[in-house]
């Protein structure tokens, strides 16, 4: 069982954590691992590793027997996962860290991993440097996951962090981001939420065997916070945060989704701050679980790609036990969410759309209300995204059930409200 | 290697984490196992569980063949080594609870695994529900740990928390503490810091492959803290936790210990209040992480139990990479510690043992002075463990290096304070 086999490494990118992966390669020589061809896109750039490594070519990798290891740490998505599905049908073992590619290929990732046998690793692409699937995995496999509450986008928790703790304006905090390197040059895939719920995507499989693809996950990223929304939330004495939330729902199905949320001080992804990640797992026997950790910069990612290569020496598979030893779960469609919705121009909300408005703020310059509206109709609506207009959830964002006698009588209220 | 094998439980122990395991284990169907046999002291309790699982005979369970794992929850650390070991040399894998027995009797079950070829699991008996040895094991293993800081005792975090945040005195918070069962009747062995240098005995070992007895580290337990040192820390915004903790020195030695020490209220080890636990690791490639959760309890031990159970059906060994695989690292004795004592008696603290005083003050009803002292002399000496002394950390406690010139110095100073 314990193999210690040599690992002969051939490597994808040599962007930040490939030339990171490299150099905690060679500072870790009990590893009994080594890299024998790097595969870059052009020759262009000066490389802190002999020239020799180098190549363009991707067959001198793929088609290498001697490579048994494909360590892939690409940017682009389709080349990706062209690469992994070739490499594992080769017969060699993966290491990814292309989350966009995971969660856009998830089904057909699980069925090549079933079909080869090979084992396919990223802790990496999830928070980096917490090994939050390895837990899920290994550690809450039997136990009962009431929920999973997480930061998963150090970009946005920077910027989010810059707002809150210094006053800096949207825009200053994501320069700040940039400069500092914790945003990319094209920051949208990260602020307006696309790289949380990628990772959520697979992140739900590992938690409750669930494989939808991430187009069935309500999301949305912090493009549209305005200042007011920030004011607001201090004068609450709480903080707006990305959350990426799971919640196992009494009718044993999982609501989740990628929103911001407000936080409150004492909550534990209040401790989360700048480009770090957090993870709140609730569950049967355990209880609370909170793990922290650096998500993003080359060394927390390179290190836990070594930790998936230093795995690979003793054959170690995810075996998605929630998938496929226990009864997988199923999203929830229907639940409801308190939210906050700021914009210029209450009037234009759809009201009709909401279960029922508790409060509505019109005295100042930016205009909010409070209320419940179904997850339903949000996901079949995009008013809500649109610029200008800011939704937030609360914290405990979740009612499963709401009396349909209820809804009507809040309407009435509501009505009566609007005719003042 | 996937052999998913059907694991047949002999338990030693049905106290609360015992009935707690066999609570969960019924909840967990899908796990293969079942318990056949449950050893007790005497029959005397009535017990929520069938009579007929329930034995005094120890070899009714270690000489069953049927039987294929022990688990051990057993209070008495002399009798929990002997059925482990037993156990061991019959054939049956084992996990256990025992932190006492562990660390009393680490050598002689490294030596008995590696014997026996075995699996000995015992996650639960550090920090319970947190997967701290796992994540060590796994995932640490070829990282440059630096440091890693824990408070590992529940009980005493209990009471000075509630010292803290609600103005208890010790005798109240202690009574409490036993009231809502996060302390034992005898509470000494969590109070005097025994249990928390047990726990660090063998987090040390799968942390820097040490496999020093407990005697050989440094620690003390939170019995002298006064009501005036919470007073002080309360002053400069600092708490008081009772913390473990390992340093990687340049001379490539560990420095390790257990002691009170003052919080800065942003460490993260502030964060950790009540019975909770929290473990912080710095390594070279991760950078800073934090693992926070249940450190007591009944369910989240058995649930720390049930994944080591879980484990197990995969055949799953520690490797104890850092002892095995790579060279071990030495406790450090050459080191020096930043300290607070105070006591009612200034003039009769040993001056003449410490680097040297940066400051005393004696305006108060209870006195205290800041200085540097030797490891090596605390380790030596015990006149600061005495009644009415409080030894309190600085935060980052740890000097490597001094000038003897600059000892000298520091001294002559002191002679001339003392003058005055």
């Amino acid at each position: 069982m314990k193999t210690n086999q040599q690992l002969t490494i051939g490597l994808f990118g040599f962007g930040v954590v490939g030339e990171g992966l490299y150099k905690v390669l060679q500072q870790t020589p009990s590893l009994n691992a080594s890299i024998k061809k790097i595969c870059i896109k052009n020759y262009g750039k000066k490389r802190n590793a002999p020239a020799t490594l180098f190549t363009t070519d991707k067959n001198d990798l793929l088609l290498d027997h001697d490579i048994n290891v494909i360590v892939e740490v690409i940017d682009d998505a389709d080349a990706a996962f062209e690469i992994v599905s070739t490499a594992l049908q080769n017969g060699k073992d993966v290491v990814s860290a292309s989350k966009k590619m995971i969660a856009a290929h998830l089904i057909e990732l699980l069925e090549l991993q079933q079909i080869t046998g090979q084992s396919f690793l990223y802790e990496s692409a999830a928070c980096a440097s917490i090994p939050v699937i390895r837990n899920l995995e290994e550690y809450y496999d039997n136990d009962l996951l009431h929920s999973i509450k997480a930061i998963v986008n150090g970009s946005t928790n920077y910027i989010l962090t810059k707002i809150f703790a210094e006053g800096l304006k949207f825009k200053d905090a994501l320069l700040l981001a940039q400069q500092s390197g914790f945003a990319e040059s094209n920051p949208q895939l990260d602020v307006d939420g696309y790289d949380a719920v990628n990772k959520w995507t697979f992140l739900l499989t590992h938690a409750y065997g669930i494989t939808d693809a991430p187009e069935n996950i309500l999301f949305h990223g912090i493009q549209n916070i305005h200042a007011r929304d920030a004011e607001t939330a201090t004068a609450r004495k709480q903080e707006i945060k990305l959350v990426a939330q799971a919640q196992k729902l009494k009718n044993g199905r999982v609501a989740a989704f990628v929103l911001p949320q407000f936080i409150n001080c004492d909550d534990h992804l209040a401790f989360v701050k700048n480009e770090y990640n957090g993870v709140v797992i609730e569950s049967g026997f355990a209880d609370k679980q909170f793990f922290y950790g650096k998500g993003a910069g080359s060394f927390p990612t390179a290190s836990a790609v070594l930790s998936d290569i230093s795995a690979l020496r003793y054959g170690y598979k995810y075996e998605y036990k929630k998938l496929y030893h226990h009864q997988p779960h199923e999203l929830a469609g229907d639940f409801y969410l308190k939210v906050y919705i700021s914009t210029e121009e209450i009037p234009l909300l759809p009201k009709e759309q909401f279960c029922w408005i508790d409060e509505w703020h019109i005295a100042s310059d930016r205009k909010y209300v409070h209320g419940v509206i179904a997850y339903s109709t949000l996901l079949k609506n995009s008013w809500w995204k649109e610029r200008g207009v800011s939704l937030i959830l609360f914290p405990d964002p979740i009612i499963e059930e709401i009396e349909t006698k209820k809804i009507k009588q809040r309407s009435l209220e509501l009505a009566g409200l609007e005719k003042v």
